[in-house]
């Protein structure tokens, strides 16, 4: 019998050009780093853990190429939820303080009641960050998939 | 006073060329959708929620462009840990046949003890299946993240 219920699912790595630098922005960010060896770090967040690599060696151990060239378009977002409109504002100001870029300033939100904001990191990886005013399937699946709530 | 511990960031949403083809895919696979309306959708597993939105909206969402060309090359992974090889060998299995593509056979790992796959979906997002037969530093990580073992 297989196990059904859905699977561990939440080690996100990054590929990086520069590993040392994109750790050193995800430091100043304030975040955990947890693990550390020759050119691999992990930070441990909630829900995830967030890994960098060299995208070449992520690559060859995925027996694939790397992606050909650079692109600052957007393809895929680690979405953030925080706890008050106060607190987005303050992680785009500090995340714009430590060397990222921000897309899109805390704004209300389209697709929700609340605000959020969409950032990139220096190797254009993207995520966006949202207080909800209320709640919904989707914030109640993520508060339950970090094990919260229960 | 802002709230010290490292943020719910476990949403994650992949920009997609045809949501309703990509989120049969993952039904194929046996994750559970708990949230659709319109071209959205998302499945919960451990750990993260897996959304699809079109990569267009996303985007304009974001403030920012699309990337420019698709490409199958590797950027980011986001790992799956599993309770053992078979289990590694049964998902990449019903991941073909649903599909999908594999790029690395389940084989020993190079970077840790046990085993492990690479396998990209139908618009080239990149999953990696893998057991440990021990534990290390990112694994128990990953498990605390998730809310297991505490």
């Amino acid at each position: 019998m297989s196990d059904t219920r859905p699977p561990l699912a939440n080690i996100i790595t990054l590929g990086a050009r520069n590993v040392p630098a994109l750790r050193d922005f995800y430091r100043r960010i304030g975040w955990p780093l947890i693990f550390e060896s020759g050119d691999f770090a992990a930070f441990e967040l909630r829900g995830i853990v967030l890994a960098l690599f060299p995208v070449a060696d992520l690559a060859a151990d995925g027996r694939t190429e790397a992606e050909p060239s650079r692109h600052p378009g957007i393809r895929s977002t680690i979405g953030v939820i925080l706890d008050s409109r106060e607190e987005v504002d303050r992680l785009t100001r500090l995340w714009r303080a430590s060397g990222g870029r921000v897309t899109k300033e805390p704004v209300d939100a389209e697709y929700f009641e609340g605000c959020s904001s969409y950032v990139a990191d220096p190797e254009d990886n993207f995520w966006e960050f949202s207080w909800n005013s209320g709640t919904n399937s989707v914030i109640d699946a993520a508060r339950r998939a970090a094990g919260l709530d229960r």
